[in-house]
Formats: structure tokens, C-alpha cells, sequence
């Protein structure tokens, strides 16, 4: 497999990832959608689903990151190569990008059906139930570690996983963390998936729409992943150290 | 197996489809049942699962299309054969038919007790939340397009699935669909799921029932999803030529 | 393996079953427990990992049956024995009425704590949304029709399920069936899930409790189930039979 | 693998577990948290996939106890050592002690925005819906036995579980016990998952805090489960004795 199979493999399946990852948002969070006020439970199965599929689309191509965070704490503890690094993680951002934009065309009518603008941010990016970018920072870091451990642990070759279970559980996985970590923050837990969206959401021409918070969205779940991911890397590896 | 052999199998595994999956929203918007008003990770969920069940009963047979869309989308692109593609359509939309008259028989008191002849409606057919043809139409595409790609990642060979995980990441894949991108139009993606029930709603008895809305039914959900179908299959053909 | 353990596989399975089954209705029914109104998705899940969890300890020994319209539907078609049909339908009830005798001793404070005789019963026993004996009927042999078709279609040979992944498969069947089918009477598509309970109910000591209500349960949880059993099974064969 | 490993093992599984589990109960419970309110599917759903994601990064290493009531059933028929039982439940009570310790780090400051001290207590330890330590005694050891009769029944080698699925059915049995049987105490089920927390409850500057209920705390969450695991364990291996 070339290493552009691979870039493109890591722009499609965050393109998917956000396509159904931002759409679940969309569909419980604006106006007049069937799926408007579901809760969290509706929030959190899309997110982990959303995974489920991208893994599966594209996962025996480039691995399936899906996440700068993944890529750099794999990269970290030697389990994956710096030379790609940069590739994985443009590609991932511009999947992010387009998948949003979709999302943005599918739920076009009732963007312009909800009045108000933090709603509207909320199904491109995350945002903090309570500001406090340490805290909001720590509670990223320490969702992505738990991502990181998950993945690792999952994917462990003592675990013996047969043929094709592996992309349903990373998205079990991610179901398991929204629901117990996402609280805080709505759980980035990926700088792809918060810069991406958040840029469209910049871009596109939302009526209505207000600040895009750059102020939070480029520094919180961009810094915040990766310190974690690459914490979570560190300490599946120390512990596994140990025989 | 015989061509009729696989056509019996589409009718009944659609049967199947329609009979669990316009049940679910029976259950959910129909007065004094059970399940009413239980949301929309209810109604998600049991399309999933109708599907499951359906492709375990008939996928070995016939490859458990269950939908215009899907057989449309895999002759495309030439994985299926054209000269299959009448009968199957046909077998399709008989299937949901029947399945859509099971719902109306073990509903039939909670039709009678139900007002509204919009949700009589909705529990045969789909209903956009915001009526504008073009606009539900493209989602209606977006949703299928979404559906062949999930389809042909998940069965693609280098997934190497074990015997017997399939249908259950296919339902998966729906439950997935119907979470993220079924806000605007209640996800047809299936122009026998929508058209078969609709023509039921259309000759039944049903007390008090409304227009079947074939202005909406006779366009969206049908070229809808084919549209979608066949721009999924060759995105998913073109990102997998890249290696 | 000797008949007498597989009759008391069929004991321990259903009690398994019943214990897991009434108890998420408990839950969900009675005052003051932690899962009151916790609504259908619950219900519905619940019942279905109960199944789920009694395949898995049972079903290597019995074929976990545990429902005498399995059985009668298995037997019809040639796929069970006669000569044990008595046995497990006994052992069957007898541990249902164990299982809700659990539940009961675990909820007992609950019990106390409920007013509403009907809620009391419903956590033993199915209860129409709407009784009409005929259409109640119609209902119960349609959904346990399902249940057959959804069983032999699983099971089916053609399909290659890998080792254990089957009771999971099962239980998500019995969710779908609850989802989509259990809106007008409660789903109880088993004789022995509502008999054997619905004795436990007329015997136990519950304070504050109503009518058993065995002008319904005499009648339509036992012989609704077996008919559709029967009519689920044969319909499953014939549609098999065309090659 | 030695001893020791195991011991980190329980140690980093139990914490994994406890984040992952008392953080859904933090997400549900605590103020201005996004998935407040949430409901018990969401608890229930987080805990059992808690269960499973720990299971998978530990449960090749050291069978993946992270409960004392599971080592000492366990070693009570013969399935584990004796010697091994001390520090198999140091390692699980420092392991639930250090995992909510990073629930509170995560959620700091929506413990800060809640005022309900005993909403607090209840995202370490379990509190019983009605307090009568004699039911609620018996209702630990009923969820508790049947816990160890679904893992014992699950993992029985006549499943033949291909490889990997185990830890996702035990994470579904956590799921089904908690809808089924946790309406009355909250489901402990597990002496160090209720321990470890409640003592870092204890220590913990939490603003505002009450009582960490002792009482309570040392009596039942603790002998219930352990008496429960015992009885649950033997039962099942009385039943398995019969050919």
C-alpha cells in the first residue's frame, strides 16, 4: 500500500468519522430534526458507531487513526513512523473538514430553522459545559489517555482478536468514553475532529451563525489530545513493561 | 441456487425489514402502545436490528439486499448482475408490502386509537421534518451514498470477518445511518422500504387516515436513494482504486 | 448428556431468564427504584441480554429453549424430539416461577413502596395496552412467529457463525422483537416467561396486590406463542424448501 | 507472568474500570455536566462497557477479576489460587481508590457547581434507593451471584468463544445485571468498586461533601457481594454437576 493510499484512506475515514459523528449532533441539537432533544445515549451511540464504520471502511488501508492524537502517541512509543506523522494529520484535518461540510448540506433547513448560534457551533465543534481552559484541558487529555490505553489494549495480540471484531470494539470503545468521560468538555478527544469542523464552520455561510471560539477550539482539544494521547501511549507501555 | 429461489428470499428478508421496522415506529407513534413516545434511539435501534435479523434469515441466499438502492448501487459498478436487477426490485417492494400489512394487523386497535392521521402515516412511510423536495432529496442521497459505502467497506475481503459478523455490522451500520443522518427526512434510503408500505397505507383500511403524500413518495425516497446508491458505490470504487 | 440434565438446563435457563427479565420491568415499574421510568429502550434491552445471558449458560446443554413455543415450533418441524417436548415445558415453568420468586425477594421494598396493583402485576405477567382477546392473540402469535423465523434463520447452518457469537445474536433478536413488536401486549411470545411468574404472583405474600388476571393469561400468552410458534417455524420451511 | 504483574494488572484494570464506571455516574449526576440527566440506560450502558474495556487491556494478563467477590468465588470452586486472593484484592481496592480519584480530577468543577452532597457521594459508592440493610444485604448477594453464574456460564469452554469475544459478553453481562437488578442498591456487586471510591471520598477536598456513610458502606457493598459471589459460584457449579 503506497503512502497516498494511505492519506487518502485517513481524508475518507475522518470524512466518514465526522460525516456521522457531526450528524448525530446535528440531528439531537437543531430545530425541528426527528432526533432533536434524544439525549445523550442517542449523542454518544452516533459518536461510537461513527468510528465503528470509519474503521471499517478504511481501517486494513492505513490503520485508522482518524486522530492526530492516535498517530503522534502511536508515533511516540515506536508503533508507528514520524515520516508519515505530518501526512496522517493533514489528511485527517481535511477529512474533518469535508465531512462537516456534509453535514452542513444534510441539515442545511434546520441549521436555518434554530435561532441559536451556540447550538450551532456545538454540531461543528466542542464546547465546555463549564470554561475553564486548565480543566477543560486535563479533563481532554485525560479522555484521550483512556482512548489511547483502550486502543492499545484492544488491539493487543495476547487478546487474539478473530477477523473483523477488532473496528467494532475501538467503536464500543468510544461509545464507553462519551458516556463516561464526555461530560466535562462533550469529549474532543482529537484535534481533527474539533480544528476540521471548526473551520467549516468558519467558513460556510450558516445564517445566523456566531463566533467560531478559536479562543478555546486552538488550544483545548488540540494540545489537550495530544499531551494525553501521548500520556495514555507511555503508561499502556510502562505497565506492559512489566512481566 | 435459483434465480427464484433468490427472489423468494429478497421478498421475504424485506418482509422481514418492514415488518420489524415500520413495528418500531408503530410502537413508538401509535396511542396507548407501549412503547410510545420512547424515542428516537428506540426507533434507530429497531431499524438496525430489523435488518440484522432480516440479512441473517436471507443473506446467504440472495446476498439480502432488501432495497432498490443497494441492488441499483452493486450492479453499477458491476458487482451484481443487471439481468437479477428486475426481480429483485420487484421481490423488494412485494416484501415490504406484505410486512407493512403484519404492522397494520398487530396494531390495528392502536391505529384505531390514534388521531393523527400524519403519524398513521409515518408508521408506513417516511415524512420529511422540513418539506422542500430538493433539499430532502439531497439528504436522502447524502444517507445512501453513506449506506453503500458502510456496505461495501464492512464486506470488503481484507476485513477478513469471521462467519457469521456480517449482518450484525450491517445492522450496526443502519442503527449508525439512523442516528446521524435520519434527522431531516426519517432515512428511507430504501425505495421499497418506503414505496412498498406507502401503496399499503394507500389500500388498507386504516380509520381516519390521511392523504399517503405521493407528491413527497413518489420522488424523494425513491430517486433519492438511487441517486445516493450509485454515487456511493463509484466514490467507494474510485477512493479503492487508489493504492 | 442425559435428559434430566438437560431438563434442569432448561430449569436453570429459564429461572436465569425470568430472574434477568422481571427484574428490568421491576426496575422500570416500581417506586422508588433507581431505573424507575427509565422507559422502553430499557424494557426492551433488558429482556433481551436476559435471554442473551441464559443461552450462554445453558444453551451448550439444552439448546436453551426456554419458552414451550420454541419447543413445540422446534418439534413440529422435526427439529426436537417429542418425547422430550414434557419435560422441558415443565422444567421451563417451574423455572420461570423460581426466577420471578428472585426477582421478587430483590424488589421486595419496592413492592411495598408501589400502590398500583396493575404495576405490581406487570412486573410478573404481560398486560394488553388495549385488551381484546382476539386482536391480544393475533398480536402474541405474530411477534412469537417472528421469534421462530429469527431463530432458524440464525441458526441456520449456512450462515457459519463462529463459536459463541450466537446467544449474543439471539438476545439482540429478542431486543428487536421488544422495539418493534411488544407495543400492543407486552411481547410475552413465551407461555412459560408469563405463566410460571403469573403464579408466582398469585401465591407470593406481595402486599397491596390485584387479580392475577388469568382470564388473559390463560389464554393468550400461552396459546398466542404456540400458535405463531408453529405458524413461524413452517412458514421458515417452506420458504427454505424453494431451491 | 508473574505474580506481580497480575497484581498491576488487577491494580490497572479495577482503575479502569472505576474511571470509566463512576465517571458515567459523575456525567449523569453532577450539575451542568452535558450528559446530566441522562437516565439509567446511560449509567447502565457505561458501566458494562467500563467492565469490557477493562477486561480487554487486562484480562490476558490476570483474568481480569477487578472484583473481590469474583477472586473469592473463584478460589472458593477451585478455579483460582488461595495464595494469590491478598493481593488480587489490595491490588483491585488501590486500583478503584486511584480510578475515582481521576473521575473527581476530570469533573472538579461540576462537584464544584453541585450542590446535593449526597449526589456526590453517589459518583463514588453506591447508596441504596430504600436503606434496609437486611434487603439490601440480599438484593447485593442475588446480583452478585448472578454475576458469577453468567461469568462462569460464559466463558465455560463448551461456548467455544472464538477469540476476543469474551470480554465484550462479559461487558453485556455487566450491562444486563445493571438494567435488570440494580434498581434497589445501585448495584455494587463488587466490594472494591464500592470501597476504593468511597474511601477516596473520604480523603478528597470535595467542596461541600457529606458523610461517606460507613455504615452503609462496610456492611453491605461489601459482605453482600462476597456472599453472593460464593453462593453464585457454587450453585452454578452444583447445576454443571449434573450429566
Amino acid at each position: 500500500m503506497s503512502d497516498l493510499a494511505k492519506y487518502v484512506a485517513e481524508f475518507f475515514g475522518t470524512m466518514i468519522l465526522i460525516w456521522l459523528g457531526d450528524g448525530v449532533v446535528a440531528n439531537v441539537v437543531l430545530n425541528k430534526s426527528k432526533g432533536q432533544n434524544s439525549g445523550w445515549i442517542v449523542i454518544t451511540a452516533g459518536w461510537g458507531f461513527a468510528v465503528m464504520v470509519a474503521v471499517y471502511v478504511v481501517g486494513w488501508i492505513s490503520g485508522a487513526h482518524l486522530n492526530p492524537a492516535v498517530t503522534i502517541g502511536l508515533a511516540t512509543i515506536g508503533k508507528f513512523s514520524w515520516s508519515l506523522v505530518p501526512g496522517y494529520i493533514i489528511a485527517q484535518v481535511l477529512g474533518a473538514f469535508v465531512g462537516a461540510i456534509i453535514v452542513y448540506l444534510m441539515y442545511m433547513d434546520h441549521y436555518a430553522a434554530t435561532e441559536d448560534p451556540t447550538a450551532k457551533l456545538g454540531t461543528f465543534a466542542t464546547i465546555p459545559a463549564i470554561r475553564k481552559l486548565g480543566k477543560n484541558f486535563m479533563t481532554e487529555a485525560f479522555g484521550t489517555a483512556m482512548l489511547l490505553i483502550g486502543i492499545l489494549g484492544i488491539t493487543n495480540g495476547n487478546n487474539q482478536l478473530v477477523g473483523g471484531l477488532g473496528p467494532l470494539l475501538i467503536g464500543l470503545l468510544i461509545w464507553a468514553i462519551g458516556l463516561s468521560l464526555g461530560g466535562p468538555t462533550g469529549y474532543a478527544i482529537n484535534p481533527a475532529r474539533d480544528f476540521g469542523p471548526r473551520l467549516a464552520h468558519a467558513i460556510l455561510p450558516i445564517p445566523g451563525k456566531g463566533d467560531s471560539d478559536w479562543g478555546y477550539g486552538l488550544i483545548v482539544p488540540i494540545f489537550g489530545p495530544i499531551v494525553g494521547g501521548i500520556l495514555g501511549a507511555v503508561v499502556y507501555q510502562l505497565i506492559m513493561s512489566i512481566h
